[in-house]
């Protein structure tokens, strides 16, 4: 009896559909033959459905998407200014609606930079980092609200929330994978600023590092951290930080190892309790829909990272290595999205 | 009767006092016989008079430096970890109290990639934008506070409090910059997550946009523009944002121009209600202190910035000119700080 993994299938807007479907291309071609199927499910979701139907997300579509054992996302989005979409918030409605109802409290981010892969930095070093980016709070939360809304005393706030234990357990979490990757551990956060939040991630970081004495523990403003990502991004190994720090590192160490068509990403609950969801760490891009010049690569690391968190680890290193390999192949000329899936399927195969 | 500027002096901690010193030598060789007297007046603050008395800023101390028509700073802030600054926060006590209390709402951060100055970027382009940022809302307010604390039951907020009053004298200071530079206003801001202070920063803007037809105006998420930071940061003229992201993109602008020993900054009240400082970007880095081995030059740009702002603009572009001058013949062979601060001083006396 070979396993049965159930696979909510979500393509969303812009290029998503095109990098879905060039990830399932991969998903399969891995899977063929192996002791395990996947029985997916497509839900069709984001600002194409919202125009169609007026929903984002249904209590029903969110509660089939949680009877699947992981979730493959594309990217979700509709045409930024668009009119039609000016009372819809696609982001907060759907993304960050799945992460929080999930309980994705990691948000996995690899940054390596691959051989043949190159980024804007002259001098890039050996960068091969993973950001443990809290997925559940901080500034996310959606507690914001304004008064006298639209006029010259106008007041708006926002608040982060945080909490020791939603704390904990992502710091826990980035623990656990610093053991295995470079011994090293880098807080970041404001703590000079934001005193409350941040000294409570120090405090609890300080805490947890006790059962850890092999790893390495040091701390960045998240402003130094900035500069340490373009001047030695090879100083990192895990960077654990809140939900907003995670959002601006992420997209900047994507920039630097090649770009974010190159980035791929976990949301996770680690407790197995909700289905985690992968996907690209770059948006919908509407601008350049339909038009096959999307790289999928981030998302197909993605499946590599889903087939990671169900336990395939084989199947997992052999997409990333197909993808390295044809990453360390490019010449520089252009191909379409769904040449690069078949190059990338081709390798897997050979 | 020439005129008589009364200045306010803080060299600070660490690199401040040596910085600081070299500014000053600049500042008299500019103005020495000119029809202007700077009148000055020290102020011994920082980690070290912590330790000493135990006061951070008393309220006679800010009446003082209030009595100022400008203020020059180095940099404050301890030995991170020195235990017996564990109860001060030196940067929220001083530095914040400072920008608090004389409004200094624009936090105004000039990005030039200067002929001969080498950054970690391959192919910089032609970088030269402005980064206002707001500088007494957002997330720096101090409206956060914990229960719980250090409890595993703990819950730290932090509030970020935005006004229309706030952002709108912000946003005009900005669009003013545009008009003299490039004619190109970008908003940074995280909309799509922070609903409504981003919902009313993007309102203002469009709201001023109205009166400056001449600028174009487009608008980023704060981690797409880290991206544009370091793949194309050519691209900007002015950028206008909140506290937090300004702090964040400014060290990454910083990096990007060759280094946080170059990058000036003004934290200006436009109104002239109180005294405006000037400061480098950089901050006290205790531990290459004394060694003079500190890059004084971000402190002299500062003056120029300072300059500037009273008005005296042939004295401003003649250091600007000196520092511009002098990193172009930088070889790459070490100097002392004071001999950058020499070697700017004698192209300004040639
Ligand atoms: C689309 C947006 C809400 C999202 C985020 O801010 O988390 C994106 O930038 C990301 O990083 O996945
Ligand atoms: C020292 C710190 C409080 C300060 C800030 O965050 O504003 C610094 O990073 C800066 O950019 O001037």
């Amino acid at each position: 009896m070979s396993r049965v993994v159930k696979l909510a299938v979500i393509p969303g807007d812009g290029i998503g559909p095109e990098v879905v479907a060039e990830a399932e291309k991969v998903l399969d071609a891995v899977t063929d033959g192996a002791d395990v199927a996947f029985e997916k499910t497509r839900f069709s979701l984001g600002a194409a459905r919202y125009l169609e139907t007026g929903d984002t997300l249904t209590d029903e579509d969110l509660a089939a998407i949680a009877s699947h054992d992981a979730i493959l996302l594309g990217a979700v989005g509709g045409m930024p200014g668009d009119p039609r979409l000016k009372d819809a918030n696609i982001e907060r409605g759907l993304l960050l609606k799945l992460r929080f109802a999930l309980d994705h409290y990691v948000n996995l981010r690899p940054s390596v930079l691959y051989p043949g892969a190159s980024g804007p930095l002259a001098d890039p070093g050996d960068i091969d980092f993973v950001v443990v980016r809290e997925g559940t709070e901080g500034p996310y939360v959606g507690n914001g609200g304004s008064i006298r809304t639209g006029t010259p005393h106008e007041i708006a706030n926002e608040t982060s929330v945080n909490t020791a234990f939603g704390i904990e357990r992502v710091v826990r979490f980035a623990f656990a994978q610093a053991e295995k990757r470079r011994q090293k551990l880098t807080l970041v956060h404001k703590t000079n600023v934001l005193v409350h939040a941040g000294g409570m991630w120090k405090r609890i970081v300080d805490e947890v590092a006790q059962e850890y004495p092999g790893v390495a523990v040091d701390y960045l403003h998240v402003d130094a951290a900035t500069i340490f990502l373009v001047t030695n991004p090879g100083r990192f190994g895990v960077i654990v930080t809140d939900n907003l720090f995670g959002d601006i590192l992420t997209d900047l160490a994507g920039a630097v190892t090649g770009g974010i068509g190159l980035a791929a990403s976990g949301n996770i609950n680690p407790d197995g309790a909700f289905p985690s969801m992968f996907e690209p760490v770059h948006g919908s891009a509407p601008d350049i829909a339909g038009q096959q010049i999307a790289d999928p690569t981030a998302a197909i690391l993605s499946v590599a990272l889903l087939l990671e968190h169900l336990g395939l680890s084989d199947e997992a290193q052999r997409v990333t290595r197909a993808a390295r390999e044809d990453i360390e192949a490019r010449d520089g000329s252009a191909r379409t999205t769904a040449q690069v899936g078949d190059a990338i399927t081709a390798r897997l195969r050979a």
